[in-house]
């Protein structure tokens, strides 16, 4: 159930037999030459939509750009400053929390974010006990990022053994291809395998990986791993979030 | 031409032939009995990419979550704060403007959100100012609401009558119908057109309009009206942002 | 009367019969080779003070410095960013709302502040939600420019037909020299009439229209025209500061 | 010369014999059962004007409200937080710095303005090296306040002798009859001579002096007295603007 | 070499030779009822100290109050809001920079902090892009926490086997009696081994683990135990610098 | 007692019978060719240690990186911008006031630190009324700088009489040789005393001043004489606490 799609009865409702909601916070930014920039908020959208599927939840609009300033050397790519996307998120749960909603569960489709949403997380927190003290609401932000579950390790150590890499994953390429079939790009990757490594800042990316990618093959994505992809991951989380509302 | 769905190395390519880009703009807030929480998200989208197809130009990730204080004690409406709200537009543009975009047009969806994103504007130009100086590029950033147009109103005159009201009206309603024409909401509306009149903040507005529609019967909402709209917008807008691109 | 000119006590008995005050606010910026740096918080304060006299409202300090980003490539002409503008209008409204006042009626005199004012309430509204809840007082803000009613843009009709243009217009020149005869400008002005249309930034602004003016003849300006404008706005403004006040 | 009441014409010519100017800064506070509201910001307003007289500079627009934390227990009192202070002192001073001002001199009339000043000059400096580097202006910022010369101490002493106290004094409120005669306040004091010492914050202020004033006999003030003080300071307050503007 | 024990001829030629510098960053928060509050700030500031001895590097002042968000509902605890920290880690960073500083090595000593850290270096890193641009310096920002390394896991395995826990570990609470044995806290622990798991904000994390540990047992710790952790981290991060200032 | 060297259960067992808390703050700041760059941060934290031991307080971390914009036109030194200051400030304080402290008490070690401090403290008083309004707690922060007592001043006059200056003295040279005295730094100095007077930003400070020392002879710095600085420091900050907590 997309938020978007309710009308405010609904969402009254809705509030009657739960107090949970998913936010889906992508990126979008480069993704080498045949990775979408919208690899990131594509991936977090599709999945948080298949949980909230899966679960009855309702989904909140995907934050879709994100962390991203190490990939700015790379045209296309948009970055909120941290500090911005730290705001983005404070507002995102305050306005969730001043309806009743203390359950807020982000679904994360970018590595980049995820200081930054653990450093909102605590913003919330400390605002919260600073204007409200001891009758702050029980408000609870949860993040779990789509690949971070056992299944969908798994499956790419099955289906991509030592080339899944850390950006431009194949995986992450295949969920798009199943998300959007029409935007599949044939591009040659040479090498075939990216290098890898750490980096520092966005020059430094750039000139450590020239076409974008850090370890991956993602010339091997296909629609149809996408579709295994998918159903693992909105399957893991759908159990993470089902467990993140009934936590004491 | 989706952002989200192109390659870096698209992206680099459009740039040799133009440094426009249209940025969709909208909320996440209450919109009556029948109407979607999403409907000025919705409006903005789906107009914005049909300019794009019908110019060519690229289109940057929706900003879903606008200016909606005013909305806030009706419950599942989002807002951004303004402040939060600048620094977002600010980050958006200054990313693109890294990569070279020079002209960056946004199609807004809510009345609300105006005000705000003029001050962006400024904000992003006094930055440039302090910073760059006369090396400031020559940056342009460009604002329509798709509803403000001579087509538009034309054509809510001819189909409402009277009855178009200024928050939640029977056109917005349409063309969400039309774009997702499975979410239409058959609900009875009493009275069928809603009391008219300014408001002040949250509770006010919440008092003086209990069910959310400013002056509006969107009862009379329907997709084939809608698309009527969205064409009339998406040409009306196309012409605008040619001219934008064009301007000395 | 003038909240300066006030002592503590006299505020205290003030605030037993009433809870409004009024906040002129201006620019200073550039009006073309005959219009005082001054003019729109020249303008504001002048007819706010009117308005005060006419209504026994108070009267608080006039923000002297405004939005004039895009005026900043002539000498002599100042701004607040707009984030800026909205702490200060959030300060001085929560000032008052300390003391006990609920409804703030700001009087403008700058066009290039409307947007970053109607943010600012928003910034307030959203700051009592998150701090005060279902606490907060029913703080109210209005905003009116002086030359927004008919009185005042039937006058301009009268007087300067064609040729009131939209900065460094006659009307406000003209209030300027009823207010400040001392400081009545004689220059020629050519053209005439000053060029019209629209601009982006600083630099846009300058090269679009050099001397600063645009669409206007401010070379009509007399201070007995400025006295009939003056007057209009006074009383016009005073019914809408009543009005206010009176609002359920 | 008031900034207000000059042309930008005007302010170029100027600018080719002078890059200095004086910021009158005062606040709006309560100053006592019969001292103004608008003392500080009178005072201050009163004096930077006639040292623009004396000298030929340029007066830039007052700042009325300045950092006034500690009287909010006392209705009227309007202040800023000390963050937004800072933005506003450093928005008008960058803002003189892009028309080629390099002498910014402050003339102050509110002691708890002073720290605030002082930490915006340095937010000034830090934000020009961070941004310009080697490349930034000689840009220089001077604060004087009014009372803070030998000549005005003097005056204290042989007509006060005693009863000046640090709030709400003889001299200050003096000051404030000369230039608003008509605004007089005729109350009794009781006791004649307030009581001293220190405080912390609002409420605590009020506790200890519950009148307002700190040690001050300000039922001694006259109009004349008023006269004596003002040529004091505006001589005292040429010299050293003189000298700021001379020096190495 | 303590930066804070040089003098500034002594950094200037410090710089000739290398342009690196750690800094150690820490917390100030309950350690369960054996150990210290500022348990973080001194393992950070010992080892960093003692990797300064191994290396020749300069080492800046402590961070001492971190991101403790989640620890303050137990007495004593500080923290910073996760935004306050971005900007004193910009602001120390940037310092540093302006001398000729291009790589800044944080060695950490608390969990919590991590998060923040890493958005800090991105609000660096962006802001760099915003005002220099291709001028930017080549500045690199690095992080290790000092129990991230083979070695100190090697031996938290060895020593103190299934009882390391997350919060109040034993080997944390050895390495502060190493450096402080007149502060070493005799203390019952019951239970001995503190539950284990996650938790949301402050409130929840006292309900969770009421005296402050996490899944450990503290009551292990020894000098000696400590001396041994000292010195494997020294040396492994003594090595991770060496390669961070090699690195291309 | 040292906040940092105490278990949460100790100071829980503290704030039963004192709510009173002292922050040492200093700055990393060139000291001219024999001062130490932590020269201010040193005098701070040892000074308030010594009253810790003396009145039985809690002394918190010591903030070492102060408001040293002025000084960065030498190596080595490092600077908030005093907006990041008063947010540190504000953080440490609120974090204080969570437990129960009421009583704050700041022992300083840097002129340059005053302005931000004090306007920290407003910062903080305006929060707590505009979040708390009347349930405010009585939270008082004090602030020391540790050479502002007669005690010190006489010994300054007495032991270098004519030589003391305002920046690098020898006094607080003294003070860091007896507590650091293997960092005494044998450097000749040329001219013994340095020129005095005035300076307005980084670049201005070191064209006026080229060795730091401002009006100085530090080359008469002794341990010896840093103990009787110190004890004569102690005594007198001591009592200024304890009136601190004792003010009605």
């Amino acid at each position: 159930m997309l938020l978007q799609l309710q009308t405010w009865p609904e969402v009254e409702t809705y509030l009657k037999t739960s107090t949970g909601i998913i936010i889906p916070i992508g990126s979008t930014e480069q993704h080498g030459p045949n990775g979408l920039i919208g690899t990131d908020a594509i991936c977090a959208e599709v999945i948080a939509r298949g949980v909230g599927e899966a679960t009855g939840a309702l989904v909140a609009p995907t934050i879709g750009v994100g962390m991203a300033v190490h990939h700015m050397a790379f045209p296309g790519s948009m970055t909120l400053k941290p500090s911005t996307l730290i705001a983005v998120i404070r507002d995102n749960v305050l306005s969730l929390a001043e309806h009743g909603f203390t359950r807020v569960f982000f679904v994360n489709g970018h590595g980049g974010n995820i200081a930054t949403i653990r450093a909102a997380f605590y913003e919330i927190y400390a605002e919260l006990r600073n204007t409200k003290g001891a009758a702050a609401p029980d408000l609870r932000c949860g993040l779990v990022s789509w690949w971070e579950n056992d299944a969908v390790s798994r499956l790419s150590k099955e289906i991509f053994p030592g080339v899944e890499g850390s950006h431009a994953t194949p995986s992450e390429v295949s969920v798009t291809q199943y998300a959007y079939p029409d935007s599949i790009k044939k591009v040659p990757l040479d090498p075939a395998v990216a290098p890898s490594g750490g980096f520092h800042d966005a020059r430094d990316f750039r000139r450590r990986f020239p076409d974008g990618r850090i370890g991956s093959n993602p010339g091997l994505a296909t629609p149809e791993h996408g579709k295994r992809f998918y159903d693992a991951a909105v399957t893991a989380i759908a159990g993470q979030y089902t467990r993140f509302l009934a936590e004491a």
